[in-house]
Parts: structure tokens; sequence; C-alpha cells
């Protein structure tokens, strides 16, 4: 048992500027048009196990670089599996006879493929089926089994339908028969984390332990000696010296995960696995595990991670580099590594209650995590650089399309991140005009929330217990907020208790109760630690969640020509027609101007500049007005 | 005729402290470094054409990635003839027997596999030999014919020794019969351009007008329609759209030379390029082709040069992008087109006399260029950037060796670009110590200067003509000098006159007479126009013909970290026992201080900093103290 409860993220209805038309435009665009995206590439067909491997009319494949065949990649099944899962979270608040005929469409594909013994993997069962499980460091097999068990639980728990889920169970039940430490068994676990996370979601919904028990194992088996990748190598007749990625840092292993202090390798599969590993701390109360993670946490917050809460610096290992390499241009910062960030923080905040874990969750979701993703819900990043020098625009579709449905899943389920709950305590983490309805033990306690945020920092929450009832109410105050007042039924708190960084309101609820919370949102100018030499002499200007950026279009100029004035004031403004509506801050500054057209290159005298003020808007919004430069990271003058 | 000549670099001996030890170095180490390298590389044993190919002995290759395998490629005949260059430079000044024998062996084995009708190429001749002259687009086949011209040249020039220049000789008289205009010959022209400059310098050495006529028809020629590249690439049965570097840019020919007014493509094919079109432009008094290099010397030094008189910032196409793209730690800016643009800078400036083409040629010269070479000799950058994350050395050997010759022959032949004269008159362009025979029509002058000249500006010119002599002494101010005082024989010039940059004294000259001109010399802040934005809120620090730069070993941090106080005075100062004894700078400013390790990496607090002060050295010396940080554009502050 987790310390604290999320609510499900059926409990939360926005109803604010920022998350609502998001998910609205999930379920009207984001979710059809992935389908179709899916079904062009080839990857529905694929599903077909038994029609012939090159018979598959697998032509399409639209890139950065155009249009181009392609053919069917061993990962195909976990992007089928996240659609369902993203899906689903949309049928929970609203069914959908049409969406359903899809997804169980899908059902009775992979139904159809599986093996009498529960075995379904598309891509082995057609073209490689004698290799199975027999390359778990570079094949995605267990990966996608994860996926397709979330999408399993996701469709169950929105709609009841228990199909997809059977032939999931099916499938774990073999994959528990398959790994384990008893003789004939393999003593494996997946190079691409994930398979974890979802056994707990699996072991969450059906209460079976087993499923619990087969993520320990494969978290505790992770690393150990004698190495599993370098036997598995062995055994297909490979020297796992020859590996491509040189380290099994790559894919945490090098260690066990309770050895480990470091984070590495691959983002996204460092994100997953300490996801599951905060997940099992928190099943089996196990402090050792707890104290790995807090470890991790402290390196990944301390050394590698973005002010936008994107993470993992480079191309190359779609990972972490050396400390403090944090590059703005180049940076690689993965949208499915902040959406992994995100399942992590929230995991590290249910287990503990510590505001700063909800600090992090915020920045990842409001930046790095969000940005992956148009407004209009049809392009997608899948890296977000924090600077453009220009040409960079999101794409329709990727070779590798694994963003796409992971921004979708979690905007899909996003009610689940607002608060939490225990037997006598309701805590809310993240701030948004909603209706929430949360269970107090037996007590059904509605919450609305009325605001303006994340553009103001005034709160009501109107409190609504069916009878009087004494619980406490915790409510965050954010990092990025350095003053707050907060009264109940407008009786100012002098001096409220604060526990874990959130303010604790201990009494009787009555129906109607109204709580202001007033969090001040000043603009903030942020420096870097010196280590981080790409943002020396820059700052970052944060409001609220937010992270700002300038662009082209707003400053008329490349954004590197603005240096900004941190002695003078920021205005901050609300602009109504401005990409659906958006808070925007004027930061002043100068631009500095460009000398007549035969002015030579380099001169003794330093360039003119012209005061302006520039309009910077969310970082999230980026990209959404032609392909100009971008910069988050601004010169600072004075 | 040029306005001015050249003197022969025979004529002037240095006694600096710069460029006579590294004129040394060249002799003692560089050359038969080379040699060794070319043999090892399986160059020297590639000229004997009638070896078969594929027992040639080719087995190594040292490239920054480590020794691998190699075979012979299209260009090395092109690596022979600058090594010849360079070798014969240093034979000219002091004969050496050994090397001698060297080179006459080479000449043996080309004057053996040249054809009987002139013909020499030894990758064409064994690999290929069907395909002469059928893709002069792609193979760089005139261009490796310049490259044996100029090393004939000079070897004749440097020994008296004419074989190969007689072999070359047959060999341009074939090129001769094979292009032009005339039935039955081709009208084509070399894609690396190269013959052209090589056939301007044939001519001026045999006075055969045919050769000085051949290279006009490749420049005429270049860039005409129908596109010679097009009708080749359809007699090959390829289709040009299909073309690896897409746009005829990318080797100067999309236009007819005279219609060109931006800089593009292959820098190294543009410098010699450019250099033609000077020389043909001097010889034909031809004001169309002079007018078009000034508009491309405007482009060039408005547009798209590196404040290291380095240029071509892209690796892709080894050369020139968008205008003012100009980024520092990427920066191709390869060794063979600031040596290219040396050669440019000095046709102009013969063909002017005006002092901007000097300050380019001696920025260029001093940096940009020299820096592709190390102290001792013996390691060479192809890459030239003016920023260096770490990690960055020069290196022993490359897969395309072209920079180490080309560097090894301008400092072999550095004399020339001291001095030149007219009938009556004599330009100094560059200071430094050393002795100089000049000859003004049938008038033997010697010229030595006294100085400390780069580290100092004062410059004493001591004139000794055979008898008291009436000309012009003509003195460059060189445009970093801000002020200058001139005396001859102790007496104050008042008011010197000036014509083009360069002070003009008129006057009788007897043996002893003495000039003293005192050039300021003080450190120099350089801003750049901001469209070169990655210097945007930089500074890069020049004083005399250097720039400076700063490296980690001297900061003791990344140098990301320092910011220059631009309001505070720079110090200058010697150290002998540093680099072989060179100038520094200690640079007033701020290191940004590392908070303790557990502080957050981003804060509302900007971090502090200490005040300190940084030695710079000149940007040609860089990378000799370990592959740490390195940067010439410095973050500004104050």
């Amino acid at each position: 048992m987790t310390a604290t409860q999320a609510v499900p993220f059926t409990a939360v209805t926005f109803d604010d500027g920022f998350w609502a038309p998001r998910q609205a435009a999930l379920r009207t665009t984001t979710i059809p048009f992935l389908y179709e995206q899916c079904a062009k590439a080839g990857m529905i067909a694929a599903l077909d196990v038994h029609a012939p491997a090159d018979g598959l009319p697998i032509e399409f494949q639209v890139t950065p670089l155009g249009t181009k065949p392609a053919t069917p990649v061993m990962y195909w099944d976990s992007d089928i599996g996240k659609w369902i899962e993203a899906a689903a979270y949309t049928l929970a608040t609203q069914r959908d006879a049409a969406l359903e005929a899809l997804i169980d469409d899908l059902v009775t594909r992979i139904e159809a493929a599986q093996e009498p013994d529960g075995y379904f993997n598309s891509y082995f069962q057609r073209r490689v089926p004698d290799k199975k499980w027999s390359n778990l460091r570079d094949w995605h097999e267990l990966y996608c089994a994860g996926h397709l068990i979330e999408g399993a639980v996701a469709y169950a728990a929105a709609t009841g339908k228990t199909r997809l889920l059977a032939v999931m169970r099916r499938y774990a039940d073999l994959i528990g028969r398959t790994f384990g430490d008893d003789p004939g068994m393999k003593r494996g676990y997946c190079g691409h984390e994930e398979a974890e996370l979802a056994l707990v979601k699996l072991y969450r919904f059906t209460n079976e332990r087993r499923y619990l028990d087969l993520a320990r194992y494969f978290i505790d088996e992770r690393g150990r000696q004698p190495h599993y990748f370098d036997a598995e190598a062995h055994a297909r007749g490979d020297d796992p010296a020859n590996w491509y990625h040189h380290t099994y840092d790559y894919n945490q292993s090098r260690l066990p995960v309770r050895a480990q202090n470091k984070v590495t390798g691959h983002a996204v599969r460092a994100m997953y696995l300490y996801t599951a590993m905060a997940d099992l701390a928190a099943e089996d109360a196990d402090a050792d595990l707890r104290a790995a993670c807090e470890r991790l946490w402290q390196d990944l917050t301390g050394k590698r991670l973005y002010v936008t809460g994107g993470l993992g610096p480079s191309w190359t290992n779609e990972g972490f580099t050396r400390d403090y390499d944090l590059p703005n241009d180049t940076a690689y910062a993965e949208t499915c590594a902040a959406v992994g960030l995100v399942f992590w923080a929230h995991r590290m905040l249910l287990m503990t209650g510590e505001s700063r874990y909800a600090d992090v969750m915020e920045r990842a979701l409001y930046n790095g995590a969000v940005s992956g993703i148009s407004l209009h819900g049809d392009r997608f990043f899948y890296e977000n650089p924090l600077a453009s020098r220009g040409g960079v625009e999101r794409w329709v579709w990727h070779l590798c399309p694994c963003c796409p449905a992971n921004i979708a899943r979690l905007l899909g389920s996003l009610g689940q991140y607002v608060c939490s709950t225990g037997p006598d305590e309701l805590s809310i983490h993240l701030y948004g005009q909603s209706h929430c309805r949360a269970r107090l033990g037996e007590r059904h306690i509605a919450l609305h929330q009325q605001t303006r945020f994340p553009w103001d920092g005034d709160i009501t929450l109107t409190i609504d217990p069916p009878t009087p009832s004494r619980f406490t109410l915790r409510l965050r105050v954010p990092e990025w907020s350095p003053a707050f007042t907060v009264s109940v039924n407008a009786v100012l708190v002098a001096a409220p208790s604060l526990d874990r960084g959130y303010i604790r309101i201990d009494r009787e609820w009555a129906a109607g109760d109204r709580v202001m919370l007033s969090l001040a949102m000043p603009p903030r100018l942020l420096s870097a630690r010196p280590e981080l030499v790409f943002d020396l002499g820059r700052v970052a200007v944060q409001r609220g969640p937010f992270i700002y950026c300038i662009e082209e279009s707003d400053a008329g100029v490349d954004v590197e020509r603005v240096a900004l004035d941190a002695a003078a004031s920021i205005s901050v403004g609300f602009e109504p027609e401005l990409l659906g509506g958006t808070g925007i801050l004027e930061l002043p500054g100068w631009i500095t101007r460009a000398p007549n057209g035969h002015a030579a290159l380099y001169s003794d005298q330093p360039p003119a500049q012209d005061l302006v003020s520039v309009r910077a808007i969310p970082y999230p919004l980026w990209a959404h007005r032609g392909p100009g430069t971008m910069a988050v990271w601004l010169r600072r003058a004075g």
C-alpha cells in the first residue's frame, strides 16, 4: 500500500482554459488521428501474424524527411497498446461506440494471434518465430507486453470489457512461467523496462499478487551477476563486448538497481524502471528500494534535468551523458522521457507526500511533456529542444512513433495527478479549474477549484462532504511561489502549518466550505549552476508552472539578438486570441541593432541596442507559428 | 603584369621569434614527417601505375578514429605535388642532397608513368584508365595536374632541376590540346579549381603564353551554358539532377565567374578559383574580372569570414552556407581554405596596393592558417574551430591529408608575402625581424627589419641601397593599429602622407638610412555584427595580428565560465617559457563560482562570481596543452 492513493483519473473533470481544451482535442482529434496513422503505417495489418510477412501493404512511413516505405518493427505492438490505453481514458468519461468498435477489432486480432500458451508478439510470431525470448537485451518483447497490459487494464477499467485483459493475463501468466529462479526458467528481464510497471498495474487491478511478484522479480534480478545479457548473448553465439551500446548503463542494468546511484542511459527506459521501483518500494514498504529511488532522484534533479523538466540530452543514446551536460539547441529531451518523469514523480509523491516531487511532476507536465503535442492535437515533437536556430516544427508521424500515444495517454489520465487521498486526508497537488470527487475511506467528498490558474495564483476551493466531516486538507505550496495566504470561509488562517511543503488544514468540513488560496505568482528569473555552461550569462523566465520562451514570430528578429534586462520588471498579460488564449509575459530588454549592410563584420564598437519589450509565451506553446528561432535561456543584460 | 611584384620568397630571411622557428620546424620536422606519412599510407608506391592495383601494400591510414586500411584515392597525386612544392621551398634557401634524392625518385616514378601523349594521373592510369576526362565535376584530374605543376615550378625555381617541369609541361600541353572551343576538344574545366592558378604560375615561370591562355579558358568557360557538367553527366549516362551536392554553387560553376557575386560552396575550391581570377585580372588588366573579384571579396569579408580569417563553416559541403552563418564550436574553417585566402588576398594586394587586402592576408596567415600546424610541425588541424567544448587536438594524419602540405608550402614560401616592389617603389606588407633583398628595376635594395613584432609594434627598418637612390617606401598601417608615428633617421615625419592604407615616404635613400615606425598595438575588444548570433553578447580579443583565445589549461575551469570585464584594462605580457615564447594577455573578468554540490540546478539567485585575471594566448597556439575547452569569443560582462 502506498502512503496515499491517487484519485482515479475519472474523478477529476477539468474546466480550465489549459487542460480542458487539450483533453477535448485528444478525444476529437488525436485519438482518431493516431489510429489513422497506425493504420496507414501498416501497424494494424501487422497484427495479423498469419498473413505472409512479405505480403503486408506496408509502404507508408511519414518521417521528417518525407514518406518512405517501412517494414514492421519489433516495437509496433507497444504503440497499439499505448493507443488503446489513451483511447480507453477518453472512453471512461464518455463512451463512444465507434471508437470501441475499433478497439474491439484490435482485440479480436490480438486474441486470434495469441498462441495456445498465451504468447503474443506480432513481430516475433510472424518475422522471427524461432527467436522468442532470445534477445531480451535489444528486442522489445517484454516491453511490448507491458504496453499491451497497460492498455488492457485501462480498457477494462474504462468500459468493463475484459477480453483484452484476459488475453494479456494469459500472456502475463506465460511470462510468469518463463522467467524466474526455478530450474528451467530464464533469469532475464527486458532491456527496455516497461513490463515491471505494467505488472504492478495489473496486480492493482486484479489483486493477483503473482503479477506484483513478477514485477519484483524483474526489478531485483536486473543487473545481477552473472549478467543475464552476457549469458544470453553467448547463448546466441554473440560476443557481448561487441554490443553497439557498449555499456549496460544504457539499459540501467550495469548494477543491481539497489546499488545504483546515477541516472544513466536511455532516458525513457530509466524513467519506466524508476517508476516501477517506486511502485514496489511503496507496495512493499521497501526502505532500501525507496532509498535507491531517492538517490536516483537526487542525481536526476541535481545534475541532469532541463529547466523544462525535459531530460536525456543526447540523440546518440536517447539519454543521459555526463554530469551537467544540458545543451539547449541540441537537446534530445524526448517527449516520452518527460512523460515517464511525470510517472516517476507521481509515484514518489504518493509514497512520500513531499511537495518537491509534485514540483518536478508539475514542471515536466506543463513544459517538457505537453510540448510534445500541438494545440490541435495532431502534430508531435519527439525531441523538445530548449532553443531552436530555426527550422524546427512538430511532425505528423515518425519512424519510431512512441511519443504521440505516450503524451496522449498522459493527457487522457491527467485527473489522477490532481489530488490524492488517505483515510483522513485530501492532498491537492495540481491547481486548475476543475471538479473532483474524492473518496476518503467511505466518505465521498466533492471538491471544486475555481481559478484562472495557470495564469493566476488565486484558487477558491469549495469542499462538499455529504455530511460535516473532519479530515485534513493539504494544499501544495509550489516551489515557484514565494508567498501565499490562505483563508477558510473568508477567515484568514494565521501562520498555517506546513507539512512537507503543503499547507495543512485540519478541521471539520461542511458542505460549501470555501478555502481561498492565494499563491504569489511573480515572474522569476532563473539562473543555472555554472556547470551548465550553455546557460552561462543567461536566464530562464518562469511564472507559475510554466517556463516561458521567446519566439522569432514575436521578437521580429532572431531571438538570440534579444537580451533580457534583468533589473527591469516584467509585465504579465493574457492574450485571448493568441494560441487558444494564453498568458504571456512582456520582457524588457534590448535587441541588438543590425548596422547597415556594408558595415564590417567585426568592429571595436559594440553594436547599438534598441530598448524593447518582447513577448514571451509558455514553452509548450512554441512552434505553432512557423519555424523561426526560439529560446528559453535568454542572454542576460543588466 | 601586376601593378606590383611580390619579392621572391627567397628574398626574405626571417630572424624573428614567431616565423623563424616555424620555418626551421618545417625543414627539420614537417617535410621529412610528411614524406614518411605519405610513404606509410602507400601514396608513393601508388605512383607506380604499372603495379597491379590490388597488390599495393596500402593498409595504413591514421585517422582521428584510429588506423585503418585504405585504398588509393583520386587526389593522392595532388598531395605528392604539394609535398614537392613545400620541400622545394626549403631547398631554395638551403640545398639538401638527401631530400633532393627523395624528390628525384618521385620525379623518376612520375616520369616513368607518364604516357606518351603526356598524360599522368596515377589513380586514373591504374584504377580507371578508361575513364579519363569523363567526370571533371567530381574527379580531381585537373586538380592533381595543377598541384604537380606547382610542385614542378617550385622545384625548378629552387634547384634549377627541370625534369619534373618538363614532365608537367608535356602534360599541360596535352591538357591544352584536350580542352578548348575547337572541334573535337572538350569544353570542360575542373570541379575542383587549382589548375588555373597553377597554369598562371607555369606561364610566369616559362613565359609561355599558351599556359596563361589555357588558365583563362578554364576561368571563362566555367559556369557557361549549356553547362559542361550537365553534358558530361549525360554522356556518362548519369542524370545530373541526382548529384550529391545538388547545386553547382558547390564548385562555383552555377554562373559564369564574371556574373558571380556570392561566395559559395566548397571553400578551398572557391579560394583557388578567386586566386586565379585575380591573377588573370592583373595579367590582362581585365577590369571586368577584377570587379568580379572585388564583389566576391566584399561578400566574403562582409558576410562569411571568421575573425580568425577562417572560412567555410560547414562540414557538409566543406564550405559556405547562408549569410552570417559563423558558428564557433562547429566551425569547419579548413586549414586549406585559410591558406587559399592568403593566396587570394595576396593577389588582390598585388593588383591594387590596398592595405585592406593585406589586413585580411595577415589575419588569415597569423590565425586561421598557421593554427593548422603544431609548433613542433608534426600535428595538424583540418578543421579550425573558434571554440572547443573539449576533446579537440591536432592529428597525425587524415584520410584526406590535404592540409598539412598546404600549410607547409605556405610556411616555406612566406617571404614572398613580406613586401612587393614596383620600378620605383618598395611596399612593406608584413612586419617581423628579417632581412630582405628587394629589386627595384636594376637596383638591389637590402632591407632589414628590427622588431619584436608580433609582440610589439616598434619596427626599425634599415634601408641599404647600393648607392643613394630615390624611390618610394610604402609602409602598411594595419587596421588593428589606431595610431602610429614614423621617423626617418630620427626625424619625426610630421603628417606623413597615406596612400591606400600605407605611409608613403618618397625620398632619396642612402645606405644605413633608418626608418622607425611605431605602430600602436593596444588590445582590442571586437564585437561582431548581430547577425553573427553565436557571437552575441561576446567579444573577441585581438592584439596586433593575433586573435587571442583562452584555454582551460590557463583558466583552470571550463572557459565558458569566464566572462570578460570589458571596462577593465588588459595587461600585455610575454612568457619566454610558454609555447616556445609567446606574447600573452591577462584578461580581467569573472569566473562563475560553482555552488556546493547539493545546490539546486536552477535558482532565483544568479551564481556568485570571482574576480580573476585569465591568461589569453594567440589563437594559433591553442591545443598544445591538452584537449581542454577553448574559446575565442568570450562572454562580455560590464
